[in-house]
């Protein structure tokens, strides 16, 4: 089948989504989540020889790990389904209904957004995270994952759809793009008046490409150099727990720290402190070289190394001589995702969350908290970096728009 | 100055902007509403040249009216200046600031965007409306106006610059592109890394291409094909009235009618009497089949004209057999700007406010009220008609975007 007919199927099929209720649309998850259970074995027969050919490819260990699936992995698979048909459906409510002076009634009604696009990479969980998201908020969904899971995703999607029609409702909710070439990638990002957003899910290059190439709209997710800023007031232990957390708690997400920021004032109590703490982990530090003078152990830095997301345990490290050149240079080489401030100052404290330009600024805690199910989104489709539309974790009500509905009992405009 | 220097000036420039107050911003918009008084000779001479130079090559009549500045127009934009200055600041709310259950205090607060690029044709009075809506959002603004305004926007952009300047105030707030080539507006398209969002307005040719080129995220705003559907329970006189003024009031905007829909039931009866009341001002009916069949005088339509947004006195019509059929045709042609159903009956209207999707959607009132000003922004910089970010009338909170800001006493991930 060919995208357009695709996009068609599934502009048509959001027609019906956008006015199920909560009820439908509940069963319609159970339904699929009951459906991903009871297909576990062929899911896993797939994905196993998805896994054999990309390790025959040479695939890296860390993707193998994420491509690979397991009876919990599917299950935890299903049980997101269920979460997601705990959690509140934004559609439908409408708000700041006003009454203006002509006796018009206006009101913002929150609605869909109507047909959905989410191209990722090789990981099979999103293909059905990415399903209960766009489903329950009421939107049809075209996945386009990796070729090196096309396998797992097909038998995941087919169960999907056997959930959706034994419960009666359109199974066109959900498509899935067979064609993993370039080109049906490129094709997706340029089917304007069937796709209402498309949302790049995966490594920076794939976001990049997307961002580059596309017609439709685009919310770009993130990369994340993230920065944690110690002032000259901070208290030490809690900037330690939170440099380890937000360095050492997961190290390959977009809301890890990836880059240190020090108070030149503290920098000789504090960097040794520093280095004992994250040699724990065997955190490698590329510092500065003031900071190397201080510190036996601290790896130079070079001017690349403060706008890398390492995604590794490593950190860059930079003295500072004042808030300003704080945040002056997380404003130049930050990806304007999470960064934090440890600090007993209440200015600084403010100025840092004001001038600040990232989706999540934090004062005293760690970055790591960027996340939708910690912001009590319950769940997220993403992270976006971009400020249109959306900015930080993405949940159900980032998926919808607002429609102006206006009552009127005949008025003409003057 | 090229594109990237410009680019990089008003990213400066937004940070200071992002943290004025109230207080200063309207400060610098009463400002240079008084420069543009001050300088309406100079404008006005620079905009003779551009008029001449226009008419010299042939230009449109209504187009060089567009273009064409006078002491009345000169006050109105000054006085637009001064209009935007009395409305309320959208930037710093803090919105749903909640406690979760690990005692982190998060809140949305809303922020400017950054930089805003506005790519426009002919039409100067844009140069001043478009620094006042950015301005007082807290956004730095880079211009892009059509080769024929050229010396009027130098004028208006040097006087808003010396009001700005005289304020105490950067003028880099407002940088005009003096090179208009495409080569120019293809480059602005890209400048990704310092523009925000694009805005562009004007044709739908120049729309179109917008957003066929641009890498930076876009706001596409809006053409028109807007319809009025006439129930089978429609009062007969409010629908006159309403397609009256919705086709008649102002012809060459996007909220103007252009295509009717009518119930087969009552088309015998109500036909003839909407010929009567459009031909009080010349209207060319291009009608279905069925239609033409009952009233002599209609013009018989083809295809083509179902998707044709006319900005002249010409409009389509279509008998439908339900509201079904009337829907289905709205959200086939329809560009997704406003549509308005006249009828009596509850569950039809409940339906078509539901079905219909489109930025603003009507019962029983013209569709010439999708309006800043008429939905109560007080202004506004354009209407969106697509779905991410802002729909429909764009005012200053369409110019803002949120960040989280989170007020943490060390808490880690565990």
């Amino acid at each position: 089948m060919d995208l357009r007919e695709m996009g068609a199927r599934a502009k048509d099929v959001s027609r019906i989504l956008g006015k199920l209720g909560q009820t439908e649309k509940n069963a319609g998850l159970f339904a699929a989540a009951g459906e991903l259970e009871a297909a576990a074995s062929s899911i896993l027969e797939a994905n196993g020889q998805d896994v054999d050919a990309a390790v025959k490819r040479g695939m890296h260990a860390g993707l193998v790990d994420r491509l690979r699936l397991d009876g919990g992995r599917i299950k935890a698979m299903a049980d997101g389904l269920r979460d997601v048909a705990a959690l509140e459906d934004p559609v439908g409510e409408v708000e700041s209904m006003k009454k203006r002076p002509n006796g018009l009634l206006i009101g913002r009604k929150r609605v869909p957004l109507g047909v959905i696009g989410i191209i990722y990479e090789a990981r099979p969980n999103v293909t059905a995270d990415a399903f209960g998201l766009c489903f329950k908020s009421g939107n049809a969904v075209i996945l386009r994952g990796g070729s090196d899971a096309i396998r797992s995703n097909e038998a995941i999607v087919a169960a999907i759809r056997r959930g959706l029609l034994a419960a009666g409702l359109p199974e066109d909710a959900v498509q899935l793009v067979a064609d993993t070439s370039r080109e049906s990638a490129r094709e997706l990002m340029r089917l304007n008046g069937y796709l209402d957003v498309l949302i790049p899910r995966g490594s920076a290059g794939l976001i990049r490409t997307v961002v580059e190439n596309s017609t439709v709209p685009v919310i770009e997710t993130g990369t994340g150099n993230c920065h944690v800023y110690v002032d000259a007031t901070a208290d030490f232990q809690m900037a330690l727990d939170i440099i380890y957390n937000a360095k050492t708690q997961r190290i390959g997400v977009c809301n890890a720290c990836e880059s240190l920021l020090v108070h030149q004032s503290i920098a000789e109590k504090f960097l040794p402190l520093l280095k004992e703490r994250l040699d724990e982990k065997q955190v490698e530090i590329r510092a500065d070289e003031a900071s190397c003078r201080l510190v036996p152990g601290f790896v130079p830095a070079a001017e690349e190394d403060w706008g890398r997301e390492y995604l590794d345990y490593i950190l860059s490290l930079k003295q500072v001589g004042s808030l300003d050149e704080a945040i002056a240079h997380i404003n130049r080489y930050g990806t304007g995702h999470s960064e934090a401030i440890v600090t007993r100052d209440y200015g600084n404290a403010q100025r840092f969350l004001e001038e600040v330009d990232a989706a999540a600024v934090y004062v005293n805690a760690s970055t790591r908290f960027t996340d939708g199910a910690q912001f009590g989104f319950g769940a997220e489709i993403g992270i976006s970096t971009q400020k249109l539309h959306a900015r930080g974790p993405m949940g159900l009500r980032e998926l919808t728009t607002i429609k102006y509905i206006i009552y009127g009992d005949g008025q003409v405009r003057p």
